[in-house]
């Protein structure tokens, strides 16, 4: 009835998945960065037998919240409480020093704007295509490393949620700035408002998760229900308040984390995560790469690009952190962790190319960034690891 | 950057399938019947908040596939060999009783036509119609019960591998008589070849992954390697052969149950599968259902063209199997295994309206007869299975 291509695209890609991981392993690699380069092989950026489609993209987007699910679950709550205000300096850092050298990086290619003018607003946005992090890349690293739970890692997990809704609020205004898009109050409130029901709704579904934990431990009920809960949160976030999908499936996952069978609900998930959806999230960041239309002057840019978006990560998360007290191996940690970029950075790209703001040849340098970053945070973070565990 | 509603769409679908799964368990039913009953309330039929898509299509056959995969995996061989002779006979039977039943049904509604006239064919075509049988709900609810691997339920999946190939003969056969499709001898051929070129490769992968289990023990690489070998299977069987993808993906099961490992990728399939994708695949079929253009006459052959297909099937392959020495009791419930349909029937109905054999209201009798016989086959089966177990 229909084609089956879509079997054999999830079947190479799972099995180039898996060899490529265990690659990167003897390589002393993440499994991750393995994944990655699978996709970046099979996609049309090398021998390109395995193209995106829509089917892909989505079973990606499964996997991404799955990841992100399964952080939420294993936080420890005291940690969280703990790393709260530091993790909102480094937030804020994390998004200002990238805008800033955006800024810088888009008038020394472009020339100078005054506050306020067209070139201005477009060198605003550039920062803001650097500004948003995304953690999911770290989070499977450091959950390889067995230490997604530690301060470094719950630290990290936190300061990218309050990322994700500094960025869009900084959006918004430079969206607004250049006519398009709803005003910098609505979109603040909307933030506030979701964090707010998913508080007071979270409360709820505990209870109602506790009183199904009581009475059928360990049946598949649970973790069926969970996951519905999760992926409902990370639907209703981003279609109705304007937060990553991501960020609601994380919210999702600390509303559940102190159920008592917890560990049994993140077991089924993590299967079905690892088995299917992770590997092609993964893979299919690889996949998007593809070498067309690019020409010197972009490709210089996009490298200047990609160089200064991760190191205003570094910088602004990592010197924020010292001063919060972290020491220095930790700082670099948290800076390296909050260096990873995903989707939301495409969604970012997406909006500019609506409004005018950039054209789509930056999705090049995006993607770039992407790339990149994902690739390099978990090898300098298993690095920085190694000291410790050895 | 895309729309978010099928994670909605696939968060209701499972929270659903689970809640009326649930019921039905209550109520002494299958849980599959719960879940098809949860997509037929989900979708067009009654409140239509789902619909199909392509997403949820695909989602399904994944979901298909692992289950058959799975049916594969629990095999006993001993019994496989022992059926052997056993399963062909009532194949036979269960494509041969209801194509003749089809003819006499079709000529009693549209009149008659001697043998080789368009009006035969036609009778033929509605005859081919309701012989392809598919499992996977049997295989369902075998599994519930936990039968599958009984000598009922292995002569069962064996007879639905045969009856595949047989139907597709045949519908190979009617469509060239017709003046459409291809000979009757390469299609025969090919067939052959499938399942001689997968018992040849077959005996290379089973070493491969031998050589696999025996250095790298209950690790993820081994249910990842076979799921990508089942895909790989079942996407050759259709695109190469002509077979369906669901006797793909049993015979690739097959291929690997002597494994020393096989329960613990039975498991980490499990787990995906009931997860994600067999609650998608259930729900499936009921989201198929809508009463659009339902007239009195339709209607009534649609009721007519079901009940003919159950009976057709469950006299059958019943009567044979009795005649193979199985009991009474064991002959029945053969025969009802063997009467549930699925996505070949409408494969097959599909090919017919290429080829002008039938218009698209007798899809409302395909499906139609895919639901009933989904509900009523597993429901019959855990009666007949009571009193065993009691």
């Amino acid at each position: 009835m229909e084609s089956l291509r879509f079997l054999i695209d999830v079947a190479l890609i799972l099995f180039a998945a898996k060899i490529f991981g265990i690659i990167a392993r003897k390589l002393h690699a993440p499994e991750v960065v393995g994944e990655i380069i699978a996709g970046l092989i099979l996609g049309p950026a090398v021998i390109g037998i395995v193209n995106q489609s829509d089917f892909i993209n989505k079973m990606a987007e499964i996997g991404v919240i799955m990841l992100m699910f399964e952080a939420g679950l294993t936080t420890d709550m005291k940690k969280l409480k703990a790393t709260g205000l530091k993790a909102t300096a480094i937030a804020c850092a994390g998004v200002f020093v990238p805008i800033i050298l955006g800024v810088i990086l888009f008038m020394s290619f472009y020339g100078y704007g005054p506050i306020g003018s067209e070139q201005f607003i477009k060198g605003l946005f550039i920062g803001t295509l650097m500004a948003a992090t995304s953690v999911s890349i770290t989070v499977a690293a450091l959950k390889e490393l067995g230490k997604l739970n530690s301060t470094v890692g719950t630290t990290i997990v936190s300061a990218a949620i309050i990322d994700d809704v500094i960025v869009i609020v900084v959006l918004t205004f430079v969206l607004s700035a250049k006519g398009s898009g709803t005003s910098v109050w609505i979109t603040t409130l909307k933030a506030i408002a979701f964090f707010a029901i998913a508080i007071v709704s979270g409360f709820i579904v505990y209870k109602a998760f506790k009183w199904l934990d009581a009475r059928y431990e360990h049946t598949r009920r649970i973790p069926i229900a969970a996951l519905c809960y999760c992926m409902f949160m990370a639907y209703v976030a981003e279609r109705y308040f304007g937060i990553a999908d991501i960020t609601g499936a994380y919210v999702a996952g600390v509303v559940l984390c102190n159920l008592h069978d917890v560990k049994y609900v993140e077991r089924k998930v993590d299967v079905s995560s690892y088995m299917v959806f992770a590997p092609i999230f993964f893979a299919g960041i690889g996949l998007k790469v593809s070498f067309e239309n690019v020409n010197p002057t972009l490709l210089f840019f996009s490298v200047s690009f990609v160089i200064v978006a991760c190191l205003g990560k570094i910088i602004g998360c990592g010197t924020t952190a010292k001063l919060c007290r972290f020491n220095w191996n930790d700082s670099l940690k948290i800076g390296i962790g909050m260096m990873t970029r995903g989707e939301v950075a495409l969604i970012t790209a997406q909006k500019g190319l609506h409004a005018g703001l950039i054209t789509s040849d930056y999705f090049t340098a995006v993607i770039l960034m992407i790339l990149v970053s994902s690739i390099l945070a978990p090898v300098l973070l298993k690095v920085l690891y190694k000291p410790k565990s050895a």
